[in-house]
């Protein structure tokens, strides 16, 4: 069993990123980003409908307030500031959403803010700590091991561990940089793969050809590709042949 | 009987604005600033808090998207998008209050957002169908007349009828402009004699010696003079001392 | 002799809009947005450069600080603040271009400012105000009647007439809106047939059958649409067949 | 002789921050904000005025785009974004000095952004190359050691080297970090005294007691306290009275 994410409402205003449209009918969970680092308003309130008419279900994408860098370079940001930046933009949604009769389900940092909440514990803390402090039913979506993983559970939050089916892994269990060459799988039958063996095996194969142990609830695909709607669809039909029940995670 | 409300809240990042600590303890309710003209996440919760210490109400202070312009620059923005940016903000403040274990009390609509929907029935729909469609529990500040009124009430939310104790009217009915002479009441004294009057009599003087009926449950004081604190102070001293029982309006 | 002049450098950090690329090769003049309703620092230079290596003038395209909407959102701003920021894009995207060895030959208004200007005499008067104060050699682009119009030409400045090849007119010289039916020309054929008898004739049809005089130095493409290059390339290679000499206005 | 420098044009909006009226008699110099950290463009130009009706020279204080948190957060900019952030705000400043009669005599980076390029190679480099591209006439303000320092040098751009007359030093040279105790020279004629000391012997005491060599040709002193009118004042007089020529670096 497997929940398949993809970050969406990632427009503003004008401006379009995405191919929402395409990608929702594959997908089981959406991080919907809350206007700090894409997405307004109203384009959080299409992401939710099409969520909700394609029984997907709905989470929080937050990130640092820097539109122009698309929520991709790191700030450094008080951790205070940082805790009320963050229920800001889950509360934004939390309305939108309700708005439409949709209540959240998780919680996934977005870009720089996910990278250094998995790596500084300071960073860490504020997240798990406007999560708790708000709504102790939302699920925090991270990667396996790291600091914000072990805050979260020893908060006793509903932790989620994501795979990505379409990056590479390196021996110590990090992503391989964007900038390196092998980074991206862009083979749909081949991410499938990975994701069937990672659920079957607990193992991944990592770029220098070894192996390591990764156990996830979910798995993240990218929906910014021209070939992301493709790639979702692909990735879908080929899991559900494999036997694998792709569903979203409950917001229990 | 009546509730004394005040924005506040209004700071940004290390700009200052009003005095909130001085103005808090002689007010019953809080207009809080949602980031959108005014406020940061920061901000917003240390009103809260604030608020919450002193025992006052707390509501949401929504505004056109215009921080250079304070929110006092007329937009031509859509209702629907204004509408999402409604839930947005109000959304934002509810979680920033949750997490203090705080139940927004109001909304009261933001400068030239206030001015264009007691104005503008397309604006004043967005307006009623936000609140409506997020929680009907929470009361909605407008002028006693007009279309924000009107429609307010015949969809059956709760409305807060305001008062300005420190501003003039003019015989139609509408607040004398700022720029006006005489627009403007600096002494508590009078401003307190005026919402007695208004409060026994539903009656309030012109600036053209005439009178105007009015009846209104709040009383809206302003924070941003230097003198505001003094004036909060000796208004509700006055408004005490007349037999007048300020309280909040209650949030159910 | 006509100068095709487009709007370009629309993009927004990880933003796309529209197809600079494709387009520069058959525009002569471009309109480069200045960061307040679309554009950066970085996708300025990016245009600037494109500009540069096309032979093609370039001119700053200032807006209303709104992003979200744009630009297109009639915003009430004081025409002294307008006056500092229309001084301040400009002046921002100048100093890009000096930094690429290219002097601006024009300003061309966004959007809500533009159509106000066109409408509203203080509007107008701050956007003659600021390019006579900052550099009398910048030509203004606007419609060929008006308030902005005139007002230009009594304060002495470069006028240049435009003409919209892709739009249809009205009787009374305004352009048809875009909502309605009939408002846009999608065949390029027939926009450089309108353009070549306006040259000629100083005579344009309107949508309604009838004929209006029409004086115009250049022509605006629109850049968003998918088929915006082809249209480009189109009107280009019809007016040159035509005789037409295709060439930017100058600075001088 | 010395250069007396100071952050001014630091309001945005309604918001207030620090004393312009109050402290341009006293200085020489004035490092105006550019919008981007602080700043906009109506305040830039009031800022411009006084510096021109003071006999004040000007200078652009350009900052990482970051209102909120007022430039002081490290971001992670790439530095050809961020030398075209440079060049966008410089030349919004030029432009609204030139609308004035004013040439710009200097750039000093603000905040996070000069500590970042007084550290690292890269960012340092952007400023040198954004200065150098648009205009070599700008002098560079800095610290007197660094990467900034040394490649504007070897650029051979017009430096000049910056002491901080109400801040204390470290034995290696830095200043004590504010959130340190004795960070802060509240004492003007103190703060006077070092500055005639750093003139006429090239050394400065640090807070540990030793001294160290300091060589420097403009003196930054601080705007934003309440107490800084007065330190102003007290400051230049006494550096009057010790016979030191108070007066701007010059733009040749």
């Amino acid at each position: 069993m497997i929940d398949l994410n993809c970050d969406m409402g990632e427009s503003f205003g004008r401006y379009r990123i995405g191919q929402d449209e395409a990608i929702f009918p594959f997908i089981t969970s959406a991080n919907i980003a809350c206007g700090f680092h894409a997405g307004d308003p109203l384009v959080m309130r299409r992401a939710v409908r099409l969520a909700k008419q394609n029984g997907v279900a709905v989470g929080a994408h937050p990130g640092f307030p820097d539109l122009v860098g698309f929520g991709r370079r790191e700030m450094n940001i008080d951790p205070e500031q940082l805790y009320c930046d963050l229920l800001y933009q889950i509360g934004a949604l939390q309305a939108i959403a309700a708005s439409e009769g949709v209540k959240l389900q998780h919680v996934k940092p977005h870009g720089a803010l996910y990278n250094k909440a998995n790596r500084d514990a300071r960073t860490a803390e504020a997240v798990v700590q406007a999560i708790s402090d708000l709504d102790r039913t939302l699920a925090l979506y991270t990667l396996p091991t790291g600091p914000l993983y072990e805050l979260a559970r020893q908060k006793g939050l509903r932790v989620v561990r994501e795979f990505f089916a379409d990056r590479t892994y390196q021996t110590d269990g990090t992503l391989t940089p964007r900038t390196a060459p092998n980074a991206l799988i862009s083979d749909a039958r081949e991410a499938a793969r990975r994701v069937v063996r990672m659920l079957r095996e607990n193992r991944v194969e990592t770029v220098d050809g070894s192996e390591i142990q990764m156990e996830a609830e979910t798995v993240c695909i990218h929906g910014d590709e021209p070939s992301a709607a493709a790639f979702a669809r692909e990735i879908r039909r080929r899991l559900e042949e494999a036997g694998v029940v792709v569903k979203a995670i409950g917001s229990g």
